[in-house]
């Protein structure tokens, strides 16, 4: 076995909580150094002159360990103090940031400012975390995921954040697609990859703009046979944020069966919650390898098991 | 006495901290509506991705009442933990910054990045923190003090805040100021002024820039019999900053003599400190109305005391 086989990683496509709670196991089944997430940054957000990346944030916060675990975003132990004050002098105070969570911030946006590409800013980051695993955004390229709702047209954010996914969504659409490219290093890692997995994270608005990235499809149908997605459904509903509605929104079965069409053409193992057991034979139809097992990410030892299972999925292909 | 009469202004050229000293005096003698401040803009910085202006925010904080009145800068009673926190992640962070005081920077750079000029944010801040004198930057345009010293080319913030004014200053510069105008509203408020007082503030770095706009000294030249400065030196010494240096870095006499000289052109009126009495006759000699008397600020009733004497000098001109 050479050098390059030994380092051949594991790939995670990544949205926010979902992922972060699934590599939170992963870490305890592959060396933390091997692993390679791949981020989604289209719910990015300039936010008051600060470039904002909530997804690229909560994955380095849960492989730091100074996540807050329970909120799901943010840093452990953080305080509102600036938030206090901005709430004081603008209404446009929605999206909160703690004081500890905005020195990444700064530190981000004084990089960028200065021309340093995204990845690169993402990589210090990571380090300066002492996380061991890379982390990639999808591009350094402004992609952004916009909403047609009921009451206009919205950054995710605004969608998600100010109004509380209470806005009913007609329509999904990004912009900054057409020039984009993935970013460095993105493609080089599936193409090395010895197993990719589709963190349990929304479809839709998660994973589904990584996808759109061009050129990132593409090279996951190349490498489909190692692919493997865990369902972010349970029993039809989300453990948490809008992925139910925001499949309706896409004219989509918003279920385990729902998700696995989405990647057919990308993925050959999938991951489904026990719940939806029944669904199995039909995801087998598709194509897939299926691992039926609890999927509740919750507990660190049930995302050991999942991340396991979905690797096992990956790098012994089994009959289906 | 009609309308316009009532409402012409008291006018402040004015740095940080020993303007805002005066100002607390001022206020006490004249209606804080009444006042217009003219802020030096030339140490703003972008740091970290935020534009941040701390003359424009000393005198704001100190006329809102929630400055830190020992400190100098920042908000009473702020904490630090976004700047703990950087300082993990880069070296870069030795320009201080609150978490109260974050919320200011953070508004004013949203603002800026939605395209709104600087002297309309200044005004928003300035009445969301209940201030009730106007606050105008010198120019909406980029301008910025430069130095040279023995360390390198620096700006004024490198320079005074991350090498404490060790470096040896060769040479003082500014960038911006061919392309630049005075902010709206500073011009007029000069010509319809009842009295215009300079600050006793850094002659070089803080009133210098104000009087480089390109038609700020012009403004003030075609009202200088209304026009008072007070001299910030006392003893020949500073109460705070670099004054000395700089002065002496531009080949002028670092004394209340050397500060007279400078203002010649654009005032009448001179306050000077009674270390300094001896001077007097010379800086007369000028053309100056002069009042001699106690000039150091840290305490409200002196600085009362002073805005009272440099506001007689400017309305009701005496002999020599």
């Amino acid at each position: 076995m050479h050098m390059m086989q030994v380092m051949q990683p594991v790939v995670v496509l990544a949205g926010g909580v979902g992922a972060a709670r699934f590599l939170r196991g992963l870490v305890q089944v592959v060396p933390p150094a091997e692993i390679v997430v791949i981020g989604n940054t289209a719910d990015d957000i300039w936010w008051h002159g600060l470039y904002v990346a909530p997804d690229l944030d909560t994955v380095c916060y849960w492989l730091a360990g100074i996540a807050d675990f329970e909120r799901g975003w943010g840093i452990a132990g953080d305080t509102f103090i600036m938030q206090a004050r901005l709430g004081r002098l603008t209404d446009e105070s929605w999206f909160r940031l703690g004081d500890r969570d905005l020195a990444t911030h700064l530190y981000r946006t004084g990089r960028l400012r200065a021309g340093v590409p995204l990845d690169v800013v993402t990589d210090e980051l990571r380090r300066r975390l002492e996380v061991a695993s890379r982390i990639l955004p999808m591009s350094n390229a402004a992609i952004t995921t916009r909403l047609k709702t009921d009451r206009g047209d919205s950054h995710f954010q605004e969608y998600f954040v100010r109004d509380g996914c209470r806005p009913a969504v007609s329509g999904i659409y990004w912009t900054g697609l057409e020039d984009a490219t993935p970013a460095p290093g993105t493609i080089g890692a599936l193409e090395e990859a010895r197993a990719v997995i589709i963190a349990p994270s929304n479809p839709i608005i998660s994973i589904g703009p990584i996808l759109r990235v061009p050129g990132m499809r593409h090279a996951l149908q190349a490498v489909r046979e190692r692919v493997v997605a865990v369902s972010p459904l349970i029993g039809g509903r989300a453990i948490k944020g809008p992925t139910v509605e925001l499949m309706q929104a896409q004219d989509l079965q918003a279920d385990a069966l729902g998700v696995a069409r989405l990647y057919s053409d990308i993925a050959q193992g999938f991951v489904l919650d026990s719940a939806d057991a029944h669904q199995s034979m039909r995801i087998s139809a598709l194509g897939y390898r299926v691992a039926v097992l609890p999927t509740l990410l919750d507990d660190p030892s049930l995302a050991r098991a999942v991340a396991a299972r979905a690797l096992d999925l990956a790098e012994r292909p089994v009959a289906a």
